[in-house]
């Protein structure tokens, strides 16, 4: 079964996330602001939407994936947006990580047009876009949920319901702010360890396989060596940009002032993050933060 | 071949650890403050030692299990001492976790004297102790960890040579250092989202096999539900006290200041320990930290 998709959005993860709904069979309006955005969605095979209005009124469901919450709020609230003219019963996915009180606004208001929608925040990057293998963390009702899974499908491969609106960023950036205050965990611990001669290979052996454990120690070893396909081999090209994981600690923090939750060790990750990215980190993969603790970066 | 062994610190670790040398066939000489060890140790099969400076004489191997580095540096170096006492050839083994500059003076001092020695602090708390299955991380020259190695064999199942002399410690240090950071991230994470309705098995659930991922979270769940062994579940009996994690972040700490290492996670993490423990955690669980994020301890 076809859809007529309207795809607003089409930068860097947007762009090939709507190329696998072109490539199964849907009729995708593509629309972005960059001109060259747009003639890459039609050379492959999308068509080029006249605008957020007419895209709407044509659309079955509408996929966006945009950079903050207030892009999002503006482009479905917003006068001329999708709220105003899409046809009750679209289907609306929000694949932007934004602050959980801007998803849930969205949301509330789309109900409140009869219009199902859900906040669906993906990880995976820009390879996970590409190849069809995106996690996407979604927030909202059941029966939205469902409505959206045969187009989520199509563009990721594990597909999480998290709750209802607005969990889905929730989910992300608890499980983000975990991953950044790890990764400086052990890039500290690293860096203490030279200062005290201990090898970084002795030290990722041990606690690779003791309570230090982790993701960004086990899967992602911030310093050359111990893991051959982590970004510190290729001199810290992302992967994962240092300025993705400072939007991610800084939404975490919006959330945690908003929802009165202390997160002493989020504030801190997110402090350090903003010092190495205005240090010149912001373009390298977030791993490189055990170079500005280091003091070499 | 059994040895004469002497021991020193008789205590919730020290007790059991001198038990299984007992059991493996070494008359071991034991020594405490505690008059009650002494007689524990006695009815376990040991023998008790009159003094440091007899049981140094008599003893072919030496370990030693104390609170700090300032009980080792007495023990070893002050005046009726082990290395005053001690035969030329004697193996000594510290298993106390002590800050990394006690460990490296002593074994320096030790090797002035001819005695080879190993710094070899442990993980696995009074269970592992009690069943032989302690790891130990364990810093010194190579001939004094292969001397050593049949005497840990008897304590412990994984023995992993960290390096020089003092390298135990810093292994241990580093990977506690992560572990009570990790353990910090993962409660923040609970604690952020319970404000945001996000069910607390839905984020273990996502986190456990996502970036996320971390010890803390997927073997040590600080909130009771997802995993039934976690000291959460037990009312946050320990398990590991907050107490010790908290000694441990202080040395780390301490070997920061001392090689001029920036660790700014590893020092809020001891400041939030702290925090805990002063106000009635100290004999928890560590994982109980999440209460006092929560506001609930």
């Amino acid at each position: 079964m076809t859809s007529t998709v309207g795809f607003i959005g089409l930068g860097n993860m947007g762009g090939p996330m709507a190329i696998n709904l072109v490539k199964a069979g849907h009729r995708v309006l593509g629309f972005d602001l960059s001109e060259a955005a747009m003639s890459a969605h039609a050379d492959a095979g999308g068509e080029k939407a006249t605008g957020v209005a007419q895209m709407a009124a044509e659309a079955d469901v509408i996929v966006t994936m945009l950079p903050a919450g207030k892009h999002v709020r503006q482009i479905y609230m917003g006068e001329g947006g999708i709220l105003e003219n899409a046809k009750p019963g679209t289907l609306l996915i929000d694949s932007s990580t934004i602050d959980v009180d801007s998803a849930r606004a969205v949301i509330a208001a789309a109900s409140d047009k009869g219009m199902p929608m859900v906040d669906a925040p993906v990880s995976g990057g820009v390879a996970g876009a590409a190849g069809g293998t995106l996690t996407f963390m979604v927030g909202g009702a059941d029966e939205a949920f469902e409505a959206a899974l045969p187009y989520l499908d199509v563009m990721g491969k594990t597909i999480v319901h998290a709750g209802g609106a607005g969990n889905g960023q929730a989910a992300k950036i608890c499980n983000n702010m975990i991953l950044g205050i790890s990764m400086i965990a052990v890039s500290e611990a690293f860096v203490l360890a030279e200062r005290l001669g201990l090898d970084a290979q002795k030290l990722f052996d041990i606690s690779s396989t003791a309570s230090g454990q982790c993701w960004s120690l086990t899967s992602y070893c911030p310093v050359p060596g111990p893991l051959p396909s982590s970004p510190a081999n290729r001199d810290y090209q992302p992967g994962f940009a240092a300025e993705m994981m400072l939007k991610d600690l800084k939404l975490a923090q919006e959330a945690a002032s908003s929802s009165g939750a202390a997160t002493p060790l989020g504030a801190e990750a997110a402090s350090l993050y903003s010092l190495f990215c205005n240090s010149g980190g912001q373009g390298q993969d977030f791993s490189g933060i055990v170079k500005f603790l280091r003091g070499t970066s």
